[in-house]
């Protein structure tokens, strides 16, 4: 079988230049690439990839680790999938289906150097588990988390909810249902205290707060709930779109007019809120996605390619 | 280092079993396989991932290859990667971005075995070009296409589409519009075909087609479309929810009844389908992803699943 220096023979160029097309790593010339292509073709020359792995010390491959996806998940995948690829990663994808053992599996990989570096969306297992594997790859999560062993791409949200509840405000609204997500998450304590400084800031004392609604059916059972309170309140501020997606369709069903009777704030800024005209908080998720490529990028290849700066802002249009 | 007999003498088994704990493949007991595990972590055993794929000669990586990812294909892409994860296969993600050569680039992954097998949701290739890759490993689609080489998971748009007209014509529905995709489709054709034979046998005459009406804006379109006619359809048969959501939702703006003014049907039933009450057409993403692994999996090891049987079926909601 033809090997490479063969094929540098037969393109009249180096074998390194030959490597670097097998390799699609660093720059070679669009013409001589095609010719080497071709030459490949030709000889049906099909590379030994271990020897490949083997030389480089990498796999090429860059994990993405999540329980499930869901649009946003899905955004930052596409994202991040894109960034790698431009720079020739290849990505491996791990459901882990709210199966710890599962993610411990994909970090496994990590450690076996049958990928890269993890891009980990939404954990299961302690940090302090996860981290024991940051010192085979680097490691990087959309949540929030401050450490020095596993980087993190998150945005405040405290900047992001406080930039709806003003909005709210602007709009006359001083009796504001908050509908957070889980508890325990360090994203809903942001939340928590900036609508506790909102209330600070402009003296309101109204406090009517949901926990752990977070699905379209939650929102749903909220519409309802309004219906039957006497003291209506005249906005709810929610934790994603699906959620003031579901309380604000279910109000139209029982006839309500939005933003009259009640205005509704969604989060996120994902396709169902510009198909339902939901004022919403917009979040760089394609910036967030690169930033984590970025991180990694650096940490692989010795470099130092600055991040993007991330920002929250209002996109308002007909719910509040 | 340690290696595989030490871990096997240590656990007091033999390094067949090791191995396949450390290959994750075959039945392990549960208890050997966590005292094995165990005493790797204590040793920090590392396995060769090389000498793993050249006894196996596979990488367990199998490739999902697609231009972009909607709604749909996300779900494919998360049934097909749980049934590949639960039998041991990894998922590596290609985003082909339109790009002919990136689609090629996954398919020469194919070839250099460094993917055993390739799921591809929407070609960009000619299928002529793509079927000289199915000789190093399965390739399946989920496309239409009629071949001994290349798989396919399809399903007859004709019957789904047939199903919609017809409980458009149970509605009384006599004018109803056809919203269509892309003319050189095949799918298009089947459905202009059901279209065809329906006004055959109802003796139905009306035909206002609309071709490359893909987007929830073209679904927006047609609302304002319909305000302008003199003599006003009664139904819109569409592509898919997306159409039918961009088409509901603006025809609510305009201050329009729907059902009352006229019918609006999906197709796909995804989520927005449910938040909106369009009636729809379901079909089974979720079998035909499992059908797609089950393809794949017979072929790479000789196994004889029998897949399972597909066929569509009308969600009844509020908007026909």
């Amino acid at each position: 079988m033809a090997n490479i220096k063969d094929i540098a023979r037969l393109a009249g160029v180096s074998a390194s230049t030959v490597s670097r097309v097998i390799n699609q790593s660093g720059y070679v010339n669009e013409k001589t690439r095609i010719t080497i292509e071709k030459i490949m073709k030709q000889l049906d020359y099909v590379p030994n990839r271990n020897a490949v792995s083997l030389k480089t010390g990498r796999t090429g491959f860059l994990g993405i680790v999540a329980p499930y996806f869901n649009d946003s998940m899905n955004l930052l995948l596409s994202h991040f999938t894109m960034a790698a690829q431009k720079e020739g990663y290849n990505i491996s994808l791990f459901m882990t289906l709210n199966d710890k053992n599962k993610e411990i599996q994909a970090f496994e990989m990590l450690r076996r150097k049958q990928i890269d570096a993890v891009l980990l969306l939404i954990r299961l297992n302690e940090w302090s588990v996860l981290e024991q594997y940051a010192k085979y790859g680097p490691v990087v999560t959309w949540q929030r988390l401050d450490s020095d062993i596993i980087h993190s791409v998150y945005m405040n949200q405290y900047d992001g909810y406080t930039l709806a509840l003003e909005h709210l405000y602007k709009k006359g609204r001083r009796k504001i249902v908050n509908l957070y997500g889980n508890l325990e998450s360090l994203n809903t304590r942001s939340r928590m205290k900036a609508y506790e400084d909102f209330c600070k800031k402009y003296n309101i004392h109204y406090n009517e707060n949901f926990h752990g609604i977070a699905s379209v059916k939650n929102g749903e059972n909220m519409a309802q709930w309004w219906l039957k309170q006497k003291e209506k309140p005249d906005a709810f501020a929610t934790l994603s779109d699906s959620v003031a997606a579901g309380l604000f369709t279910k109000a139209q069903e029982y006839g309500l007019d939005i933003p009259r009777d009640f205005s509704v704030m969604g989060f996120d800024d994902i396709e169902i809120s510009r198909l339902l005209k939901l004022t919403t908080i917009h979040y760089p998720i394609d910036l967030q996605a690169k930033n984590a490529f970025i991180i990694i990028d650096n940490i692989l290849n010795n470099k130092n390619t600055p991040s993007f700066p991330l920002s929250f802002h209002l996109v308002e249009r007909k719910s509040t």
